[in-house]
């Protein structure tokens, strides 16, 4: 058996993740962290995929924990997806942004060193690293340089940079993504498309008004589907380079408003959009469209599934829930 | 009165600038947190200088504790010199040189935005925040490129980038220094120039034998006096642009062995050099010299004691000591 961790499998992708691996790697034995079980309210066979990994509740900040975690497991992979990943929060509580992103990765990767384990980890980072990009910058390459608009790129930017020091010091078997904006069924609605996507179906169910409430509609973001980022992940783990970061991304933009559109289409309910100004961030990026050029080169990994096939599903998982 | 906070008061430049104030700065209502009560071996009246400042004792990681300090101080002023400053020593804990600067300082902040004081916070970054540099980079100038070569200067670079999302996001009133290796009496022996001078002072006292061990001779410093690192923070902390990164530095470079060569013709002593592997670290910058320019123009600070002043000092105080 070949031994996986995963942390923050309680989350989205970690709930994706595994279902893929029990799916399609019957030779895995994975182990999952996270602060809480997980609910996975978007799996159907919840339970028997509970039954066939083994769960072992911690909060990453508990450096104590995970490393005996990882004494426990000797751990072949780590899949580091525990993140507090929303820019709107890290605003609120930068300090928790963090912590839960930077420190808990620190955890893991200092407990791998301590213990001399030739364990390949693939942290995962984010779009919102690469700051504020002019239109010259697009698509954004893995070699533009980084920055550091809010508080969650602050906290994602040290990750990659603590990843880079372990790797090239240390000579730890790190990989490192920038990830773009990911979006699927199951993903919580304090994200727009999911929580779009939500309202469209109340408007539905619960015969809501035809209103949509964003905050600044000509935003740009790159949407890349779950199951593109789950095969992306599944690719770098096993073929990636060492030391090496790759963007995780769709390689097209898509506004705000293109996305209510989409829904509208899709739905076939013509709304108002109204803009919330609580809904606004101090300081944001117009637009990010990444390259998936170095990841297909490198590995073989493109981008599969279009954006309508997404919010497809994504509707579809709200309806079935409301 | 004006209230200034000083952490790390009970260190190196703790002292010094703290001495500085008491005999420049009379409005000044000094307070110091630290671990520790400041032992201050360099200062001759230290009781009489421990009675004129109100000192807290706190470790920075506790973020309660710190955000009540600075609740009951609601100082005007705080300089941050608490740190974790050694490289060799983040090669061997990385998490706890991490802790100990980035988030230490991450407490600081956090708890000046939630408390919403106006307090004009001074933060201590590296030069090794420049990583390695080519030739054609010196004298290095805020304006090249940071990076990331080791784990003290992660963590450095992690300070920075939140001092920056403090200042442009939420408006905190903080300026950053990338300071060079400064050196003077009472610094650790940890550091290479006082770990020099107090071995030459050892072969006059105590009849050691004329050997000096060190890792790479060659590595080039550029080494700034103590009282030259007073004047250049307290002139930062009064007239500094927000927002702002200054090097604070001599401009010149010097070798290890150039020290070596000093402190002999300083001590008429001529000694033997040896390579110690044990000093040598995994990764380091051959060569660093900043440029003060920007200090210069924008505040008029520059440099005014010479090396040789400085080895003056420091041989002279471990002749003191032993």
């Amino acid at each position: 058996m070949t031994s996986i961790l995963i942390t923050g499998i309680s989350g989205f992708v970690g709930g994706h993740f595994t279902q893929f691996l029990l799916k399609n790697k019957s030779a895995f034995d994975i182990h999952g962290v996270s602060r809480s079980e997980p609910a996975w309210n978007f799996i159907q066979d919840k339970e028997s995929v509970l039954h066939s990994i083994s769960f072992h509740q911690c909060d990453l900040l508990n450096s104590a924990k995970i490393h005996a975690i990882i004494q426990e497991i000797q751990p072949e992979y780590i899949l580091h997806l525990a993140s507090f990943s929303s820019v709107a929060q890290s605003w609120r509580s930068p300090l928790t942004s963090f912590l839960n992103n930077t420190n808990a990765f620190h955890n893991i990767v200092e407990a791998v060193r301590l213990q001399g384990f030739k364990t390949r980890i693939l942290s995962i980072g984010s779009s919102e690293e690469y700051g504020i990009v002019l239109p010259g910058d697009l698509p954004l390459t893995e070699k533009k340089p980084i920055l550091h608009e809010n508080p969650y790129a602050v906290a994602r930017v040290s990750e990659e940079y603590l990843a880079h020091v372990y790797a090239k010091g240390y000579k730890l078997d790190i990989c490192c993504t920038r990830s773009f904006n990911h979006i699927g069924p199951g993903q919580s609605d304090q994200f727009v498309v999911s929580s779009m996507a939500r309202q469209f179906a109340e408007m539905v169910v619960q015969r809501k008004k035809p209103l949509i409430k964003i905050g600044n509609g000509s935003i740009v973001r790159d949407l890349v589907d779950i199951d593109d980022v789950i095969l992306a992940y599944d690719a770098i783990l096993s073929k990636g380079n060492a030391g090496e970061v790759y963007n995780v991304c769709s390689g097209k933009g898509s506004s705000i408003l293109d996305i209510v559109e989409g829904l509208s289409r899709l739905t076939g309910i013509p709304v108002k959009v109204k803009q919330d100004p609580d809904l606004i961030r101090p300081v944001d990026n117009p637009v990010l469209i990444g390259s998936y050029m170095k990841l297909h080169n490198d590995i073989g990994w493109k981008p599969a599934i279009p954006l309508e096939k997404s919010l497809e599903k994504i509707y579809g998982y709200w309806l079935n829930k409301l």
